[in-house]
């Protein structure tokens, strides 16, 4: 299976990033086709006590690589990509990951 | 759920990591107590084509924060934790985050 990870650096307003995260972001990535699994996470801390550099950790797997790309560059893979700047006031790195 | 995050940054020899990583690494994860689930992935890329600024992501489930806690508090868990040093050339971000 590959993966695409989403690292979503510290918001400047927390909870608005939640509400707009929940309410809007999250509904259209679930319109993308070809998702096996989605998981959403929230940052509650590092192992040493330290500031996490990140607030948010959002990951969908798919089938194959192909399916990911057709996703991906799916109107409603272009819709949830074009919507990451709506909120993501912290930025959001992007990963394409093979699992083993 | 509660996982915990492993961000491994790029090593200076990926040949050698990827070694380790596999040999020696992995078989001490796989020995810490209350892992509900593993996931281990490489990193092919990003959506936009730039370098990622990671090699692999590992990640490690439980049940609960307490049997989080515990793991990486445990013998096995402290081995794990300090062999990191020993391969990830490249660094690596360790988070905790509570699955939603």
């Amino acid at each position: 299976m590959v993966k695409v990870v989403v690292l979503y650096g510290q918001p400047t307003d927390p909870e608005a990033f939640e509400d707009y995260y929940a309410n809007t972001h999250r509904p259209l990535v679930e319109k993308m086709p070809n998702v096996a699994r989605t998981e959403a996470s929230r940052i509650v801390g590092t192992p040493d006590g330290g500031d996490p550099p990140y607030h948010r950790v959002f990951e969908f797997w798919f089938d194959s690589q192909e399916d990911l790309q057709a996703a991906m560059g799916s109107p409603e893979g272009q819709e949830t990509a074009a919507d990451v700047p709506n909120f993501a006031t912290g930025g959001a790195t992007i990963l394409i990951a093979q699992v083993d």
